[in-house]
């Protein structure tokens, strides 16, 4: 099926792209040594999650037991909720899912490793847990140093956790500036010392999980780490192009949509708007547009409502007739590809396949 | 059920409030013989859309073709498509729509008017059509006066086409200040010399459509506009507090949420992003904050991520611990209900009812 038999608005991930992404980052985990798993919160397909598994990974990640659930079709050998469990709602459901593949599970306090210890010793199973420490992001983990050790006791003591390491997301760096660099130097420090404290305490340190998308191809720089969990590289978007961590070329995600309105001079309204390509901003506050017309590079993609799409045309040379339609890169895949029901890969301008986002929208 | 009994992050709707936001409504436009036509983009139910025409709405309004096919269950007598109907594929689908109830449709071009009398009349049908005219916000609409005749009688002339007059969107209206109350004139006069130039022409102007949330109960301002459409007032959300048109006591649905982290000194984590709530910021500007949380409500939620709500807490007298909830007002429910599979009823702290967001996700 060609790409314009497709109605629109639709999500459409360039497979060759996508492929060759998968493909840079599983060679480079593979020359440093790093064990590559990947958070699949990005695509929420259990199908590409295999594919990554088959290209490289070992094993996947996930941010909610309800993603795990689903993740479970890709049947990975292990599974990591990077996420506290808490509530006996979602530890109950934990137990089902750690009874069917090897779980890990990230944590940052005391409490949600002691209710994670009852739930699953109760049940007579064992999971792998990863201290979680703050890398500067100041959302979940500990202070490293002292806090960390105790959080990592803590852990170690309790039935039915397996102390597995320590973990970490670099979520504040973002641009790939001098001061990105700064950053996982201090990282490395922050990870050499920790090993140090962990290896005098006896406690394991297996698993030194960090990184993110923009750090990726840095990795090897914060010595120690012996795991990525990048979510986006599988598809990256326009923040990545921001972030510099890689070219337009490399966007394998874009949606299609048609030009419904011209009635503006000098401007057209395509058929998505915030309910399509969700209403984050760059990350990196370069620009104040929402995406990236791969038939008009110079047109503005400037302002959205729920369903409509506002673009200047004032600088493109090319203008639009109602009916037409253009390819949008996205700002932010991971939640662009949250608000599709169906994902359709092509190769060139045909469509060869086509799958369901399936932990869309899975927020429990 | 209490609510306690449910997981969370779960999308929360109070029944007495959304039941009182509907008769007040109606009750307005009953007295302005205005004839309330709500938006269903806001809820996506058809149980809800059914609640709105029992309480005094007559026939409903839908962003897309996806969401007219999911609103059929709820039996509207009239349904407006709100949105020009652009390609074989949709035309397809709402030809299939138009033989099962009326179907109005607005639009603002003579090849959306062509393409849409093509399909119906080849099927042997007929829609009502609405020419839409800009109203200020640059969106969808053609410019007043000689523009907006010469739409009006490209429609009257159509197969297929019956004009049913004209409809706008004031959009641009938010914060419901000085400039707002000059808007809603200007919209007056031009509303007027509207019906005035269909009028001379003998042209239907049965319908004069306009009308939004933050207007709604100053519609009776525009003299000569005869329809209201609007979408939010069935919940309200805290952009409605910030433009002014309710107040916090008002806003029928809030998020629960847990809290997962207290690693940060004097703030807390929920388990709510921007996958739960959404990332769109006040359209007043009036603060940076994603939503009011009704347990604490200086606490300041002040950043998100896809799964992560990040609350500052210093400025509020309540502290939480782990496992504890809270529930939060967001800032736009039209794009975060879109976000969830199910809708919770409750009365106090009672779950009394639930249904499936219907037309969550239908994007085509």
């Amino acid at each position: 099926m060609h790409i314009s038999e497709l109605d629109t608005p639709a999500m459409l991930v360039d497979l060759d792209i996508m492929e060759r992404n998968l493909a840079r980052a599983a060679a480079y985990a593979s020359s440093h040594e790093l064990r590559l798993r990947p958070h699949t919160k990005t695509h929420k397909s259990p199908d590409l999650a295999k594919l990554q598994m088959d290209r490289g990974a070992e094993g996947i990640a996930v941010a909610k037991v309800s993603e795990a659930e689903v993740m479970l079709a890709a049947e990975p050998e292990d599974l990591l909720i990077a996420y506290p469990v808490i509530g006996a709602k979602k530890l109950e459901r934990l137990v089902a899912v750690a009874g069917q593949t090897r779980v890990t599970v990230s944590l940052d306090s005391p409490e949600a490793a002691s209710q994670l210890s009852s739930a699953v010793s109760t049940a007579g199973l064992n999971v792998r847990v990863l201290a979680e420490v703050d890398a500067g992001l100041g959302r979940i983990g500990v202070h490293a140093g002292h806090e960390l050790l105790e959080l990592a006791r803590t852990i170690d003591r309790l039935p039915g956790l397996e102390l597995d390491g320590f973990t970490f997301y670099p979520g504040h760096i973002k641009a790939l500036d001098d001061d990105a660099f700064e950053s996982l130097e201090r990282l490395a420090g922050m990870v050499e010392a920790t090993v140090e404290d962990f290896d005098r305490d006896g406690l394991s340190r297996r698993i030194v999980s960090g990184g993110s998308t923009p750090t990726l191809f840095h990795s090897h720089r914060v010595r120690g780490m012996n795991e990525i969990r990048p979510g986006t590289y599988i598809f990256n978007d326009r923040n990545c192009v921001a972030c510099g961590c890689c070219q337009l070329e490399d966007c394998a995600a874009s949606i299609l949509t048609t030009v419904v309105s011209t009635a503006r001079k000098n401007g057209m309204m395509i058929d998505g708007g915030s309910k399509t390509f969700f209403s984050d901003s760059l990350v990196t506050g370069t620009d104040g547009y929402f995406g990236h017309i791969l038939e008009a590079p110079e047109a503005r993609f400037f302002k959205m409502n729920e369903e409509h799409g506002y673009v200047d045309l004032a600088a493109s040379p090319r203008k639009f007739a109602i009916g037409d339609r253009v390819r949008v890169i996205p700002n932010h895949i991971c939640v662009a590809m949250n608000l599709h029901e169906t994902a359709y890969g092509i190769r060139g301008e045909e469509v060869v396949h086509k799958w369901p986002v399936a932990a869309r929208g899975k927020l429990q």
